[in-house]
């Protein structure tokens, strides 16, 4: 669930989607759970399903299964959507943040697959992340971990939606991507980013597209997207010695425009034997990430963590 | 074992030390693997003792039980102290990083033995650290993971020993904080530091001392280095949701004249749960959390992974 759209599927444990649908998501509360349920009860008619995992865009609190703080989703800050979605759906239903969820989409089914020790990072909007250590979803005492995009890479740097400065996340979002195009295409009127930046807004795809058409400064603004987002993922190599950092996200349209200097900036930044080890390359599901994980998720719904026995 | 010396010691379960020896580290490398299996032998005579875990400032590279890089203790780079050092001594050893042997030693017997998610940090003449998940040591892919003290907090900041710019240890370890004591005496010639200073070089207690004596360029010096660890400590806080950060290491004699800084920048730049949860306080197992943990490790040699069952 997103501020835009509830995807709901029915996913086999080998990460095969039999059904899935989607609605739009509804700004007030009340009707909020209302289409959850809807989404679910159609998907699941027809199939046995053994119980549900809510993936939202948003911080968690697994003890209360409550989403506290969602700032593109603000109707469901607060409501008890276990309680109030169980006797509706006639299933269990545990709540993980959409980051975490691709996360372990991405390590069950995608990128990760074949590691133990996985950080994915998912380029969007925002930047949201998740960890996988020794096969263990990185949880935290509150479901609260796995925060990727609100590390400082510069404390002096753009202030953040979240009220910090200088996070990974305003550095090296979709958003800061937008933002610094915009800058760069003042900057530069007669590029092929200046001239259309006179013409209408900049989004993020016009970066992407006239990079690949060889507009220098539009593959500047993405090469320096990059550099800011390796930062941030030299600090996590340091951290935790992953085998595998992926990156999805929509803002991986821009694929290699990003990935290489991201990769160079980590080379810079890191020491042997972790910067020799990781691998940063694309995530592979795609958008169906967070559904495909949020379904094996929801196969471990009582514990609290996560844990894939090799 | 660190640069200048070698402990060893009997320990309970429960986490008492039963006898402690302690060597200076030798120089040469053949010394070095005498040193230590004669630290060894001489504290296990008359107890029942299982195994040994070395715990050492340097990355180690588990599989291997080899210390690849260790920038205070050349000597041990490479050397295949396992292989060499089980004939002499007649016990199992496995091999460890110090800062996650602190850690563990912080998590089963000090300022985390009551919580399940931990994250300690070493501020000494460099930051090193730890982290326990889910009661488990996250030691990556290589046993290379917790290096806390290499995250990149600002971007163009000040040269690092492992080579990055702006990296947390550049700018909140025991050396950091010499350098800037060493700056602003200059710019302060009549404080208290800056008299000092004209006198002798100035050393980490010497800034402490002052400050607790009332200098203000002293205080400042401090908090300069509290806000620095804060912007770290608060990366951690989002990236590990930690019931407890525990700071431990020599640079701790400031206690609270760092900590006060740090917790300000913490609240800053946290959004809750995660910020009004986690508890960051002084370690308080003081030089010996390494010995502690490194025995307790030495319980579990075979497995790589660390985990204490609730």
């Amino acid at each position: 669930m997103g501020g835009t759209k509830i995807a709901a599927g029915v996913v086999t444990p080998e990460g095969r989607i039999l059904k899935e649908t989607r609605y739009p998501t509804p700004a007030s509360p009340g009707r909020l759970v209302e289409s959850i349920a809807r989404a679910i009860l159609e998907v699941k008619d027809g199939f046995e399903v053994g119980g549900v995992c809510l993936a939202v865009a948003g911080l968690i609190l697994a003890r209360e299964n409550k989403v506290i703080f969602s700032p593109n989703l603000h109707a469901v800050e607060g409501i008890p959507l276990k309680d109030e979605l169980e006797p509706k759906i006639g299933l269990p239903l545990t709540l993980e943040n959409d980051a975490n969820a691709a996360t372990w989409g991405e390590f069950r089914f995608g990128a990760g697959s074949e590691v133990d020790h996985l950080v994915f990072v998912a380029l969007g909007t925002g930047i949201g992340g998740g960890v996988i250590s020794h096969r263990m979803l990185v949880c935290g005492a509150q479901g609260s971990a796995g925060e990727l995009g609100h590390v400082t890479i510069q404390a002096t740097g753009p202030r953040c939606a979240c009220g910090n400065r200088g996070c990974l996340e305003a550095l090296a979002s979709g958003t800061a991507i937008r933002r610094r195009a915009r800058e760069l295409a003042s900057d530069h009127p007669n590029s092929a980013l200046g001239r259309l930046a006179a013409d209408r807004k900049v989004l993020g795809e016009d970066v992407t597209r006239l990079a690949r058409e060889g507009d220098k400064v539009a593959i500047a603004v993405l090469a320096e997207a990059g550099r800011c987002l390796g930062i941030g993922l030299a600090g996590f190599v340091n951290i935790f010695n992953p085998e595998v950092i992926a990156v999805g996200g929509g803002a991986m349209a821009a694929g290699e425009l990003i990935l290489e200097t991201a990769r160079e900036e980590v080379h810079l930044r890191v020491r042997p034997p972790s910067r020799d080890l990781v691998e940063i390359k694309e995530a592979t599901l795609g958008p169906r990430s967070g559904l495909l994980g949020a379904a094996a998720l929801a196969r471990d719904p009582s514990s609290g963590e996560y844990v894939l026995e090799s």
